[in-house]
């Protein structure tokens, strides 16, 4: 089986929107971008680095295209098109059957159309290039955070750095389905594209949570000069953490990665209509902090007593 | 030095351009597109694969972008805004110094900019997503030539594949001028950014030579549901190839990939047209055949004497 027949097997669906004027198959894809403005992301997964070796390919395939969607729910972008660049050390039909049904089973749930890409050889990996379309002027960047903003997360934090740990550490919660809980959110992360694209005029800045809040915050907090303060009881930590003693349950919650939760800030002006939102939709945001004045500076409490956070959050290259 | 600071010191450029509203260093870049439509396109290099462990990282940089501004060419769009996903084995300034300045050294001279992408710790490969604009409608896709349309490539062919044939033999051509042609070709392929953006209302169809001319050409009469006939005398070899006999220069030039040239098809009466858009731009362009009602097949003469290719186009995949 060559690269098109793979492609023609496994990844050809079609699609039915007037926009998209010339889909997979040909040199570029060409789509009519509408009065919109045109968000763009790409993630790149690795097998090894990003996912394990044995990971089910249908997760590996689900998850690669919802990292890259939760970029564009992160910027307040509805999720339009995407290519997809996969890379394979050979052919391997139940691998991409599973890969391509986790793919589009993630597309479907966020309506994002699949628009072209390339199929190589080498070691596995994806990279997923996400389109999506904002009300121009209604971005939600990292730079709007102002002092007094509160800080808010959605869902809940650290299930998936405790599944990380389980499985580098071949151990297991006495709970299996706390453990599955864990499982379900490294691998089937659902990326918050409904929240994202409401919060538009209501958030003040955002982000998702990929590598930890620790060090995701800390982007946020640059780009808009100012600082954090955490209040540590008031995270919510995954259920999957029950388990586990505080301290580790605020590891995993604040250092962990992984969770592609949405993290923003709002003026406190704004709390009732970012509360009349988060009911509509059913999904629970939690406010956890305050921006502060002190640039690039976040203080942790725990019940008003300071808290040290030493470990930080994943950064690939880090020493 | 991790990934923030890899992408701050090797691929952050201040990018003048209003139509640019959010550039690197968000969750998704964010541009406004204007009244045309939008053209996509991604390519992966994967060491090993599309190019030698050695290379000079330079021209891997160089070539990575050139390769999917040369799909942009061929769909006869305007190239705007790239990403870079970039996975590397570990820091190396050596090899992100020489690689980015490549990479800036392609985008500049077609005007693209990078506003995104992703560093990832791996097996070193690199894919790119190349983002343009069109004329709505004015789109040239693998579908529209007819029986009768001539058929055209630019430049010359076959450089590139000699440069590969050479270097996977450890073998030399007796003159260094022509060999070190054959290298440029291949390492330093110039995308027909031009060509391909002055040709929409004259070509019928076109895309670029990546695969190989014969393997390629497939595309359009599968997509045309045509076919076609070659007079291999009237194919432009590259001169790196004067030093082989008949045999070997039709192999590289027909069979060969990674040219980068153009391949369309014109209707008679537009080869004035044709022509004039050529000379204006100072690039060699060459009747090589004619479209046929044969549907997906190629016939091959030399000086009116049927031919047999034998070879294909590279193809990932195939046996």
């Amino acid at each position: 089986m060559d690269e098109f027949e793979i492609i023609r097997s496994y990844f050809c669906r079609q699609v039915a929107d007037p926009q998209l004027k010339i889909g997979i198959g040909d040199d570029c894809a060409v789509f009519n971008p509408g009065s919109g403005h045109i968000a763009v992301t790409t993630d790149t997964l690795v097998e090894g680095v990003h996912f394990f070796s044995d990971a089910d390919p249908e997760a590996v395939g689900f998850k690669s295209l919802a990292v890259n969607v939760s970029d564009l729910a992160a910027m307040g972008a509805v999720p339009k098109y995407f290519t997809l660049a996969l890379t394979i050390p050979e052919y391997n039909s139940r691998f991409l059957e599973k890969f391509s049904h986790g793919l589009f089973r993630m597309a479907s749930s966020c309506g994002i159309s699949l628009i072209g890409g390339d199929t190589t050889h080498g070691p596995l990996s994806i990279t997923i290039t996400a389109i999506g379309t904002t009300k121009p002027g209604m971005e939600i960047t990292r730079s709007g955070a102002r002092p007094g903003d509160e800080i808010y997360v959605s869902g809940e934090l650290g299930g998936a750095a405790l599944a990380v740990f389980l499985k580098s550490n071949a151990t297991h919660l006495t709970d299996p389905l706390l453990e599955s809980d864990s499982f379900m959110k490294l691998d089937y992360p659902q990326p918050r594209v409904e929240l994202g694209c409401s919060l538009a005029g209501v958030a003040s800045s955002m982000l998702d949570l990929s590598d930890g809040l620790s060090s995701d915050l800390m982007h946020i907090l640059e780009q808009s000069a100012t600082g954090a303060h955490i209040e540590l009881e008031q995270i919510p930590y995954s259920r999957s953490l029950f388990e586990l003693d505080l301290f580790n349950r605020i590891n995993f919650a604040v250092s962990g990665g992984d969770d592609y939760e949405l993290c923003f800030t709002v003026p406190p002006e704004k709390r009732n209509a970012l509360k009349e939102i988060a009911e509509k939709l059913g999904i629970s945001v939690t406010r956890i902090g305050t921006v502060t004045a002190d640039r690039g500076e976040i203080t942790y409490t725990l019940n008003g007593i300071p808290f040290d956070i030493k470990t930080r959050g994943y950064n690939h290259f880090a020493k």
